[in-house]
């Protein structure tokens, strides 16, 4: 498995003083984004909507870039199991189709520059990122061998469905069709079992 | 062909007034970022170097991280011909070992933090980037098809090679390792024809 799961930067006891000032500031952050933009977003600002001193932001996230980059992956963790269909191949359409029509709008274009812009070097937002998606992607696998199904290893599923679809997003004015989703779903089941 | 080629901003008439001052501005921002750090530039301390104004600056890219994304997509212009090896699968190999071995340095994985980061909705850094990469994959189909070998369209050798590529340097700690280099090549080479 070469995907990293959840940092521990910004996972902090649940209650504790550092979740509440985590909190404040990710709320702020997210409705300073709302009402004025990213653009015009900056460190002290924020430290006057959450009620903390520009100080422990930059302790505790470096720099702004940092900071909307854990914003941004807060926002891109997946909410609850993904939907179950019936089969595999059902399972990793419907998912595949809600996360390209997630990431390829606006809001989502932006989570995605922000996660990919930050620098921090051993915990990178990216990783995190890929590891929420391999945590689904495994959810999926696993309930698919709870039926019997053959499946491939999620590793191969992140390169042959998971890559080509974010290099789309990333790389491409367009973002992946409906029909090659399905092409690439179709691939990667086709090496389940070799 | 669902790949950008080369944008229109950043292509002035060689030789005239505009040209000049994209090249002096670019190497201004190069020399300062070598001397001084990306994180330490501003357009004002470029603008200075380059002998421009800084409104010139604003007009031209818009703001620092377009200027640094265009700056960075210069850079990931090809310089050459792809090495002919003999073969399509030899000459895939060497290019993509060499790709991936530039883009997982240091100043490989500041350049593609460059060109994610910025904004610019028509006329993106990141896809003028795939467009080159497209038109070099795409020398070494034509080359293949000189020499009789069956060859798979290049919109498939970017999302079967160059897209798992591109997510192991941008989504996961390590960059993709020359056997799975070499399987993905194998793979998409086995749909050619097809």
């Amino acid at each position: 498995m070469v995907f990293s799961t959840v940092g521990t930067r910004t996972a902090p006891r649940p209650g504790g003083r550092s979740a509440r000032v985590q909190e404040a500031v990710h709320r702020a952050a997210r409705e300073l984004t709302a009402e004025l933009g990213r653009e015009a977003l900056t460190v002290p600002m924020i430290a006057t909507r959450a009620g903390v001193t520009p100080s422990t932001i930059y302790r505790r996230w470096g720099d702004l870039a940092e900071l909307l980059a854990d914003v941004s992956v807060e926002r891109m963790r997946p909410e609850g199991e993904p939907a179950d269909t019936g089969s595999l191949r059902g399972d990793l359409l419907a998912w595949a189709e809600q996360y390209n029509e997630e990431m390829s709008s606006q809001p989502g274009q932006g989570m995605l520059r922000d996660v990919l812009s930050a620098q921090s070097p051993d915990d990178r937002p990216s990783c995190r990122c890929a590891g929420f998606v391999a945590l689904q992607i495994g959810v999926l696998l696993d309930r698919a061998r709870t039926r019997g199904e053959a499946t491939p290893p999620v590793d191969r599923v992140m390169d042959m469905l998971v890559a080509p679809l974010l290099f789309r997003l990333l790389f491409t004015p367009a973002p992946a069709t409906a029909d090659e989703i399905a092409g690439w779903i179709d691939a990667s089941l086709a090496t389940a079992g070799s």
